[in-house]
């Protein structure tokens, strides 16, 4: 795609890389004790841990944002020979070191430690009030948490026309507006709305019976284990373990790990699990590792890191043809309990749709109704429109219009999530985006590659995975993540390709 | 002991303690990152953790040797307040990190990073050639070792009288100098050749049979993990892995690992490896909490350190009470396949002599004369008194001369250690120091506790560990270790204790 510029030349752009390189070791140190938290850290370990995370974090803070790293990018950007071609490696990086910094050093210091302050015991207190389903009791710090969160919206600022949400989400989307995603979102929930009525009205939904069959735990790893390797997630350069909530952390494309989780009755979270997290995995160990730590060797957003995951989750782990491939891997771990089920109600089983409360149990089809409501209301609490004592209501009244259910309670309802007691907005949408992206990416991918799908049957996974790693894991940062749509799909995002693909199976499953 | 010094009445030492306890966090943080390395880290892993370790080094060396700090240190030694007791807390504190910074601004920075980057380069070329069995590919890496720690002595300097291995040495036990050493373990090697000789010259051996028992690993982990529980490890503190040295790291006394390990053949050796960490991680678990990363709150020396491991691995692990209790233990978890073995036979099992080529499966006794070689060999090659390349033939005299027994190989000879090859000297008799520290420590044990090792047979092994932890694990680094001897035991350090201890135990078990 472009000649990497021999930086050994541009003293500027070698000191600059070995800058951002030390801040990386320093991140990803911090993302090694995450991942020693999350899976292995004996309980009392949690304080220590925190002084140990709070003083790394000061210190990539400091890096990032220091005078020298400033200096060091205005001369690489004053270096006509670099900056010339815009399309080559130096410049594209020196572009994204430049708004990294520029987005960095608009926090004052304070603000960042307030903020880890905040999060502590805003999250503190959340679990304690969603222990007792009791939003009063997180009510004050979701006060606490809008208004820092709205100083520091001011101190990123936002485009012309433009609203305080803006500011948050482009540090997890870069580019991503409200009024972009609203633009997206309104016609796919006017067309799943329809969908999920067509569905809720059918006379022959699958049987739930598979989903309930009762396996030993050890051979569920194993068997996860076994479709994450032919999948391709990589173990020498990764590991597995289990964590209550699956995740996917890299280090470096040479150390990434996954979690994933086991229930006796409930092999399928087992599966969807690990293969959402190996389609994250596969994007991390997939990135270049001559550019690890610096932008054109990192992810471009969450909303692209989650569509990897949710297409090898959905568009392949709930495929028919995956099916056809996996069934007998099944039966090679579990004999008996599973040789009753054949394909057609394997593959059924993991495709039934059911609205409910909960969004990490969601199905495919409801899971973006739980995303949209969660953005309609921190956009409004950014903006003012909604008070917080009105979440609540407000949350209760939009699962009536959207899913056509009553919240039982608050732990169920607008308590389930953890993100605002992290103090954090504007990561929502990501997830309804990764959806979209990966429909759109996987009908360009089906187009491109002959007999795609046919070739899930025989485990056939490398020619997809090879795909995506040339269109989308190696460009890194090259791209803002909407521009890499079209770059990749020849189109701007939209919700066609995600509707498609969920009208046509739906359809046949559900005999629409 | 003493009152604590209400540090918010100077705000210099608390200011100081910040720092200090920001640094401990960034280097605690790489010890979680070894641990990580050593017990689950992916091989292809390796390069990009040496990178995360580097950068962690060299922030931990600029924040502990800023001027900041030094300006610190001065304006507390300064303020009569804190100093005029000396006795106090506060100014323990503010000696002990005097002499750190001393130490650690000695050296200049281009010599760490030389140090950093010789010791991963001499660590693989001695990995190199221990696996051919060959010095002749480790001697140009050995001499830069020597030549790079000749330097790094000089940096230091030493006391009038000293020599060169002081100063390296005092990295490590603080106060140690190779003429304090050389006068404990003179008698101490006098005394355990005369022991050997009629050992060797026994007509009663214990038998070898337990020792050689097949057990599952499954059932060894359990039972090991009893053990350590009913020692004292607190495992809501610390966990417990594999890994292929068994070590112990503590992050903070609420975070403490160890690692063990297991071979069908030997349960023995994951017994003693498991008590061994454990005496380690007690220590270390015991630390004073409001005092972690700081010198009051932190471990005095390896020598001391290596006390607390031998103590349980040895002085309670191999003796006759702790068997009595141990056999219910194990034939809860082996059945059969050891009911076989009484008490007596247990007990003369594990504590089986036999001089060998290897220090690491060395048995209590001639582990010692492996010691005592490393240190002469190393002390002479820091004087210049021993060429590199006389090396080998000066260990295989030694080891004919100490232990009766010719060295088949390099490879089980000067290379089985990788110390050296970690550009590191003034360690090995630190191992040593251990045991005679560990004999004293339970001689005045035994002393103020009533029927101590009576206890043992019942389990009681609590009344130890609190002694060891009021005696030694809160006091931290108030004391020099040879000083905190002293107080301990109200005797200088000597080699009687460990002698009268081998020598009780050994005449009876071989009817000398």
């Amino acid at each position: 795609m472009s000649i990497t510029t021999d930086t050994a030349a541009h003293p500027a752009l070698e000191t600059l890389r070995e800058r951002m390189l030390g801040a990386a070791a320093i991140g990803s140190s911090a993302s090694v004790l995450h991942w020693d938290q999350e899976t292995k850290m004996p309980p009392e370990g949690v304080e220590p841990r925190g002084r140990q995370l709070a003083a790394l974090a000061r210190i990539y803070h400091e890096q990032v944002t220091s005078a020298e790293v400033g200096d060091l990018i205005s001369e690489c950007e004053a270096c006509n020979d670099l900056m010339a071609d815009e399309t080559s490696d130096a410049a594209a990086t020196i572009r994204r070191l430049r708004t990294d910094y520029d987005r960095e050093t608009c926090i004052p210091v304070d603000l960042v430690e307030e903020e880890a302050t905040l999060g502590s015991q805003a999250q503190h207190n959340w679990a304690e009030a969603r222990r007792n389903a009791d939003f009063s009791q997180f009510q004050p710090w979701l006060e606490k948490v809008v208004a820092l969160l709205r100083r520091k919206a001011d101190c990123y600022g936002w485009a012309e026309g433009g609203e305080p949400w803006d500011a948050l989400a482009d540090g997890y989307e870069p580019g991503c507006t409200a009024a972009w995603v609203e633009s997206v979102f309104t016609p796919l929930r006017s067309r799943l709305q329809t969908l999920l009525q067509r569905i809720q009205g059918s006379t022959t939904p699958p049987s739930n019976d598979f989903n309930e069959v009762r396996l030993p735990i050890d051979a569920q790893e194993a068997f996860v284990r076994e479709v994450a390797e032919a999948i391709g997630f990589d173990f020498r350069r990764g590991r597995m373990d289990v964590s209550t909530h699956p995740f996917c952390t890299g280090f470096h494309p040479r150390d990434v790990r996954i979690t994933t989780r086991f229930h006796e009755d409930n092999v399928n979270d087992a599966l969807g699990s690990t293969m959402h997290e190996c389609g994250h995995a596969i994007y991390e160990q997939g990135l270049r590792q001559d550019e690890a730590g610096l932008p054109l060797g990192s992810a471009v957003s969450l909303g692209i890191h989650e569509s990897q995951s949710r297409l090898w989750e959905n568009q392949v782990g709930r495929s028919r043809q995956f099916w056809q491939w996996c069934r007998p891997v099944l039966v090679k771990h579990f004999g008996d309990a599973v040789a009753g089920f054949d394909v057609d109600t394997l593959y059924r089983s993991v495709n039934i749709v059911r609205p409910d409360f909960i969004r990490v149990e969601a199905d495919e089809a409801t899971y973006n109704m739980h995303i949209m409501i969660r953005f309609e209301l921190e956009r409004a609490l950014m903006t003012g429109d909604l008070n917080v004592a009105d979440v609540p209501d407000a949350w209760a009244q939009r699962y009536r219009d959207y899913l056509d259910i009553e919240v039982p309670d608050d732990a169920r309802g607008c308590l389930q999530d953890v993100h605002w007691s992290m103090v954090s907005m504007g990561y929502f949408p990501t997830y309804t985006l990764g959806n979209l992206y990966s429909a759109q990416f996987f009908d360009a991918a089906t187009r491109e590659i002959p007999n795609l799908e046919d070739g899930f049957a025989d485990g056939e996974f490398d020619r997809l995975r090879s795909w995506l790693n040339e269109k989308i894991h190696r460009q890194g940062r090259r791209y803002l993540p909407a521009d890499l749509c079209e770059v990749v799909t020849g189109a701007p995002l939209c919700a066609d390709h995600l509707m498609s693909y969920l009208e046509g199976k739906y359809g046949e499953i559900y005999g629409l």
